[in-house]
């Protein structure tokens, strides 16, 4: 399997082959620009996919064959044959925990290895790590909606970019606080729970009654079996003297279908509205059925349910949860930072777009009530801020002045999970991975979790790598 | 691997077998509900992807023991017995060619089989249909608005959800019309031309023109070869003249990474400009050198290039073109249209959602200027329209009136696609696929095909059909 690549790191990667450059020591970063749906925060996750990527990458001769087919007729044969003996093995990979919570800005990922390979596993790192992370924090925020005993379900399967799409939708969603799927794959896979009732083409199957097989179902408690056809117009008839409809007024077919649900399903029997009107739940028995909605629900319409108390239990997310349609994109972007020892600066006139130059250690700092509030980038080789003293630092986007901060805690962000071609630090399971999202959303102040709106989180950079941008902003005017 | 179905698939195949309905003869209808990104017309796609999925239906007994360990322990062992044995050899597709201008409510894809397999192969085609679908669509829109001559380049691998959803953007944008891709493995996988030039990175490394080795270059015409970087710092004074800045201005970085590219690619050279001005092509030399653009390209920056005629002739579209996000899902649905040889209809009081009964047979009316001004939707034993006749149809949306028309050419728009576990029809190669997209669109009248508000293309049923579909409203209410 080739390289997960775009065209242009194959004619880069020639570039800096044939300029002699390509073993130069290179370091790029990963991160997002801005915080996606309106919010401040996002789960950074794709990181163990990342991570199999990295295992993984080498072109086999069949790779290599076919790239001397598309690249230029002139590109020399020994740059065929280097790329044949390429791969990870001298790259190292840091990485924030998979499931915890990033903002814009921060590197969440950092590579550092020969320029050519950093240079080539950007899109790799990118494509696995982009979506991910943006429907992991989609999910987050239809978990936080929610609250914590709704039971939320990813039912995207088919609305998402095929059936890889489709798992990658079960996978991050359930990392960011759903609680099950209706993806069956995902279930075998993953270890994911898997739920589903009914859909309306079972309940158009049935046309009458009659066709409900085998009718008698034995009470739980014992005793004589029931005709549950029977007993289900019953009850239709007080249902109806309780809405004042007339009983013929309640389709037969649809009464079919839930009967033989209930007959074949006898103590898993989940209620389902999918195209439903909110404001009907007015008869007393549906407390004791457990219903499940899933009519194109969206955080719009979450909120309304949580606002009105239904009795609503499990609701159903596709479409708005899997294709994110507030922001179809984080926007992940992978910049070099340095090269042969020297820090690089992306120079723009978008301020939002400049890059911070140089490899750098991350920091978050927490106050006394034990939520963080800052992250600060400092140059690797400056030592660690300790808890307890003040600081000065930078905030990005009031570069301007010196701010003074104390940390109660400070913690570094990064561990290092891949070098000498290995992943070297134990993954955690996806249940841990998921746990470890809620705990790092739960630490956070509700001014910065808060959906829309936040407060900013400010992100900072150490007074040295300040002046190191200053340095470096000024040499290139 | 595990048929692609959600959870219900298998509660309801489950219900439908404990009924002893598993094999009742059942038919199936796939279709959207409303002209996507608020244009009339769709392209179908994923056909063959769909078939694929088809030939590989069953359950393998790692899927069995999966399901086992899932439904309620009530479930009979029977059941699992009889999963073991399913495939899709009982079942017959029928769809429009792959690449077909398809429109809202018609179908254009009908399953007949055992009512169990059918049920389940729901999921299993909208997910491969569904996406692939939207996103050639999509291209066909950008192809649309960029004109004939304009190259488009698909460059979405980073924004995708993941490796495969990336690869169904490459192979359905190229489908829809764009000519290349920036996805490696979408070329090696399905042969699509694949283009790159570089990237900001390549730019970052560089710092000076010292750096650009080897530095000297043989002319095409043939003589002495020629020293590049110096030959680019004169014409740089001489474009800097004309710009009136000074030749300080200039990134020596920026310079040095294209006159090292240039070196690399001598006769491959491709500007290319991301973070661009768009009022900025005012240099005549720009000409002569392919200008290729991908700064967050959408319709809407498209069309400007077009009413602009810029001097650009590449243009790259990434999260604009893979993530839809005009509209991130087509919405296409699959419903029960028979039963037992019975029609079914689903009851609602949103009309849209209503169903059309019955397993029928799908005509497209041509006029005389060779356009189609209409799909028809007829029962299956009722006789094909002929052409020049009077036919009297029903148009949706205007039930209760006849209306007359009478079509130059009559086209059946299905084909049987699947039989007996076989797939039954010749596929065509990727690039077939393509030109029939371009040839269906291009028959459309341009009032139908326009992108933006365009005259609604009436979908009909015929007397008889309206006829049925009338009973079956009044016997339900």
């Amino acid at each position: 399997m080739a390289p997960l690549a775009d065209f242009y790191q194959l004619t880069m990667a020639y570039g800096h082959w044939r300029a002699g450059r390509h073993r130069a020591p290179a370091a790029a970063e990963l991160f997002f620009r801005r915080g996606p749906f309106g919010g401040a925060l996002a789960l950074a996750a794709g990181l163990a996919e990342g991570l199999r990527g990295l295992r993984a990458f080498r072109f086999s001769a069949a790779d290599v064959a076919y790239l001397r087919s598309v690249l230029p007729s002139t590109t020399e044969d020994a740059f065929f044959d280097y790329l044949a003996t390429l791969d990870a093995s001298e790259v190292t990979v840091t990485a924030v925990p998979e499931g915890s919570v990033i903002f814009a800005r921060v590197p969440f990922l950092q590579v550092k290895g020969p320029l050519l390979v950093v240079q080539l596993l950007e899109t790799t790192l990118l494509c696995l790590v982009n979506y991910a992370s943006l429907v992991a924090t989609n999910a987050a925020r239809f978990r936080l909606l929610a609250g914590p005993d709704m039971k939320l379900m990813e039912i995207g399967l088919r609305r998402a970019q095929g059936p890889d799409g489709a798992l990658s939708a079960s996978k991050y969603s359930y990392i960011g606080g759903f609680d099950c799927t209706s993806n069956v794959l995902a279930g075998k896979l993953y270890g994911i729970p898997v739920r589903g009732t009914i859909a309306h083409s079972f309940i158009m199957s049935f046309t009458s009654l009659e066709e409900v097989r085998p009718r008698e179902l034995p009470p739980l408690a014992g005793g004589e079996p029931v005709d549950l056809p029977s007993l289900a117009e019953r009850w239709l008839r007080r249902v109806c003297e309780l809405l004042r409809t007339p009983p013929e007024k309640a389709n037969q077919g649809e009464l079919a279908a839930f009967v033989s649900y209930a007959v074949t399903f006898p103590q898993d029997f989940q209620g389902l509205l999918d195209t439903y009107c909110v404001r009907s739940f007015q008869v007393p028995w549906f407390e004791t059925i457990p219903i499940a909605v899933s009519n194109d629900i969206s955080e719009q319409s979450l909120e309304e349910f949580s606002r009105q108390g239904s009795e609503i239990d499990m609701i159903g997310v596709g479409t708005n949860l899997v294709t994110c349609p507030l922001q179809p994109s984080l926007g992940c972007v992978y910049k070099l930072v340095e090269v042969n020892g020297s820090p690089c600066l992306k120079l723009t006139e978008d301020e939002e777009k400049m890059t911070i130059p140089g490899t750098k250690t991350i920091y978050r700092l927490y106050d006394a009530a034990g939520h963080p509030f800052m992250d600060l980038m400092a140059l690797e080789e400056e030592p660690s801020p300790s808890a307890g003293q003040e600081l000065a630092v930078r905030v990005l986007g009031q570069l301007g002045e010196t701010s003074k901060v104390v940390p109660t805690t400070v913690e570094p962000l990064h561990r290092t999970y891949f070098r000498d071609g290995q992943v070297c630090e134990p993954l955690p399971s996806l249940m841990e991975v998921k746990n470890h999202a809620q705990v790092s959303l739960s630490l956070l102040s509700p001014a910065h979790r808060r959906l829309h709106e936040p407060q900013p989180y400010p992100v900072a950079v150490t007074e040295k790598l300040h002046h190191l941008l200053t340095e470096l902003r000024q040499a290139s005017q």
